[in-house]
């Protein structure tokens, strides 16, 4: 088995996590997986939403957008087709509840976080980079909160990450670029904690049905892959 | 560990699936997981979409609702807000792709399926009580074309299957109701095939995080309680 | 003249009205007129609309739907659509308007009742068998307020039930089935109250231009068969 | 009884007529009923609905908007509302349908007339207003048609109008104007046809239900007022 | 260079203003540019858009619509497309901020002034014959609410009016028509204060770029043509 | 007077341009006006818009649109919100006019090129970056289309570059940021060619309405500060 992209099954495309990317937001990131290019924001409101009020916590919601040409061949726009798609809405709803789990968020404050995801430039895992790279942002948005006297306490409970898996040429392979992730057999996208514990586990049969052992191989192969994530986002929020 | 329901951990509640449950659709089932009431039905229609114009190959996709008062408070109806919401596109993808793995569409002819699942009372479960009985509604539709002419082989593959399993008070246990479903610590749905292969995993931690062994006790409670599930489907064929 | 479903020009489908049809919802019951078969609840909420706030009266809305295979071809779902076409506004708004006929709304308390008529099998007549059942849904929500302690007065003035008639061949019908509708000369929609009086009366030439004696021997057969629903109205509700 | 308006009983406002009203459209006529003032224009193009495509007949749809301060208070603008409400669609449907009821569709080739009734004043009846006036511009676009040699014969089967009218204090009223409408108990709208057919009648009890002989009294009401509206309608295709 | 009006270059179209043209409103006019006649009303509403609250002051904001056959060929109608085209919005918008220029705000008190502009005949020169007709309106709206004692101070600062100016054949020429318009190679809207201020200038070269002596020679012709437009408001209103 | 931006009046903020700044689309740059950053892409698709079908000509539209946080508070998200704002189409009609300005459709084929600006982070003068930007992508997609055999004669007439001016403290300055753009009296958009044509002026009072020799003292100085972006252009085009 050789991988389109020539790496080896379990190793990552080079990550990239650059911080303080745009100026305006509280926490900004530009994460690149490979060629996977994703602009992570974290903006700060007061105020939650009417579900929470009066409730003393805060919340955090996530949307995610590909810009048209991101892709291979141009996308329309959502904003002029006048509503976003089901994978995108699908998508963010990932990113929000993988982010919230991140976070106890009776620490919080009645503030609302708001995790904005835009692909500029998509070679595929953009929901796993959105949410390995929102979390950098993440925390770079509570640090200016502490800065500002919003926080009393820190809300983070545990770092998140995620990454996805693929059975491709009936081989266990980390971390599928486009390519390789058109041709896998299996899609596996995983979110976890560095504690070792997961949030999320997604995974899909595109062609025959994938049986458990493949299952335990994909995760194992997930956790080793996040491990190495939670290392960048550590050497990132290091520098 | 004493469940809501006062079932066994690996009790599913009362099955129930009646086909022919209206008289327009090419297959109209009402599938009953206890007091979760979904009317599946699939209309055929001759033609594709575009993108599989001129292909040979047939399509299906589905669609999912809810009745504004099929749950404890009403829900306003989508067709006013003018939008189908996040949760009901990511449920009709998943039933969409669940079912697509049953078939071989390249022996469906240039024909689409439309499988409508709405739920007419939700009790937790709707997603995989709409994937157990649209493949009985499926399997109906399909006979009928076979009668009209319009099919020349059959494009079933196997029959597909889904469940829910959750931890509750550390506990797997087994397709959860609303009550339990709210308090579990983690949710996961299976859709299997009946040779035993699995087509979509997903499993959210809704407290903490789940880890390798509770997954894997989880997928086998799955496992159990899909094959009484394929039985009740091949009882409510064979009826 | 014959009419298609062999039935006498004055006769009625046969009627059934299921009450507690489903569980969440304070008045639930599935009403058919033959194959027509129409869930229809009502939800209890506080609260009024703005143009009614602190008037201290209660309020009464309509919501109506077709499943999208209760016809004899599919009809796109209007959630995904975006919008409800016109048929469907002039239909919930006929019932609307129906039902509060039945209600003195000074008695109700600032509360808003939801009325939503789904139709789960088409064949003719839908929006009158939607009034006719949705009216013994609404005596049953309004008893579970009075247990709620929420009513301090019988809101109801009168019972409402709705039939079409038409003219088939030159003869007036009651009760046109689909069949039947398709190729009447005239389509009227009667609503009435118990008590002899017409809320609503909706006659429309599909063919010829009708006269005014045609009219009056339609508004009699009319109200013959509302006589009937009338009484399978009681019969329900002291069931 | 004394009307707000100070008119007889059976008293129309008066009726203006203005044809040629703008100059783009095929026909074009300002109709005024009192203070009511429409805008309705026919619009040719050629080409039908996608359902009617090859069958070697026409068709006519109508659209129906009111200018935002039409009336007392300003009503927001459904342009950018996003929607039309369900009254609009109500009215624009029964337009339609009164005006097809006026032509011998097969008669008009496969071309489609666009009905525009748009209220710059409301007072009060401005469907009937749009269905009264439109007739006329009917009439001028079918002679335009004629001239440019698309038309062989003339598909204009019979003349239509429309008029409300009420039970204003007990005592059957004509043309009711918007002071008399919010107070009448009943709001009946009659389209007949100059043959002295009936198209669509609509009534709707306001406050107390009425009854048959009421009804009949306003029948014969709208009958008087129909046969001068068909005479102002003649007057002005004479001027 | 003889235009196809037959105007001379420097020459308006026929203005009229006529005031009062509709009833309900605090302030309306139809105003024409020959061939082209707009309805603008302006209503008087009592508090201000969120952004503003609290803070004393008023707003004014507007609307502009074409009638479906306002044109030679017909538009669609905006509100059954479900949303206003970008040509809708930039006239609005430009409509909106010439009129505030108009005023001091804070004179206003916390209302809203709503400007709706629907044109009723298009032949070029739409926008600018809104704003020129609606400066008229508006003076006659403040007098309305100045009468009910609903204004202290006089908020307008200065009268503003809006008129065309292109290059046709190569000569600057003044108040385009839509034929006019249609062919020349520069369009220019200029807005302007009577006391020989620029509001606003929108120029585009529809084919080959225009410089700046043209530039000039048009602005000069624009300021000959806003000169009579002032006498025009002026005369409209002593009238 | 003395600019926030402490730069002379005449200065433009530091300029970048970086052509192939993402993989997938035909043209792509990344635009820098100081803190104003830009991703302008073209993409290159087969066919024309309906109305141009089978003239053998080309077409060009462009869309514009800022990430929710591209600005000092968060904005909601157009494709959540189910529509581009008025800003933005206005925007996006702006960059389409000028982008055509700078082509001969007619040797383009019939192909149409989708234009692409979005804003990654804003800090005044958005627009004209965007426009500027553009270009040089545009300059690169053609190249492409060349490599490939789709192009026979090159399209360009001539660059087209775009710049902002306003008066600030009563003297005109170049190239205004967002804290100079908000307290400017007036704001003045000018798009040229670098032969020396206008191609769109665009000038707006935001506070005192402005005079003719202002006027031209910003067209000077724009043109001033064009000539340093055409430079830019190039410098970029030969790197």
């Amino acid at each position: 088995m050789k991988r389109p992209s020539e790496r080896a099954a379990e190793q990552l495309r080079p990550i990239r996590i650059t911080r303080h990317y745009t100026k305006h937001a509280e926490g900004s990131v530009l994460v690149e997986f490979g060629d996977t290019k994703v602009i992570c924001t974290v903006s700060v409101e007061a105020g939650v939403p009417r579900f929470l009020k009066g409730q003393g916590q805060g919340w955090l919601t996530a949307e995610y957008g590909m810009l048209p040409r991101s892709t291979g061949t141009r996308n329309p726009r959502e904003a002029s087709k006048g509503k976003q798609g089901g994978r995108t809405l699908e998508i963010q709803r990932l990113i929000g509840r993988s982010l919230r789990a991140a976070l106890d968020l009776s620490k919080l404050g009645e503030n609302t976080l708001y995790i904005d995801c835009d692909v500029i430039q998509a070679d595929g895992g953009t929901r796993t980079a959105s949410i390995t790279g929102a979390m950098v942002a993440l925390v770079d948005a509570l640090a200016v909160m502490k800065q500002r006297g919003a926080l009393k306490q820190d809300p983070i409970k545990q770092m998140v990450a995620a990454v996805s898996v693929g059975i491709y040429q009936g081989v266990p392979v980390l971390d599928l670029d486009y390519l390789e992730d058109s041709s896998a057999e299996t899609d596996l996208n995983v979110v976890m904690t560095d504690a070792g514990g997961f949030i999320e586990v997604q995974g899909t049969a595109e062609g025959a049905p994938f049986h458990q052992d493949e299952f335990n191989a994909m995760l194992s192969l997930a956790q080793q892959g996040l491990n190495q994530l939670f290392e960048a986002q550590q050497a990132a929020l290091s520098a």
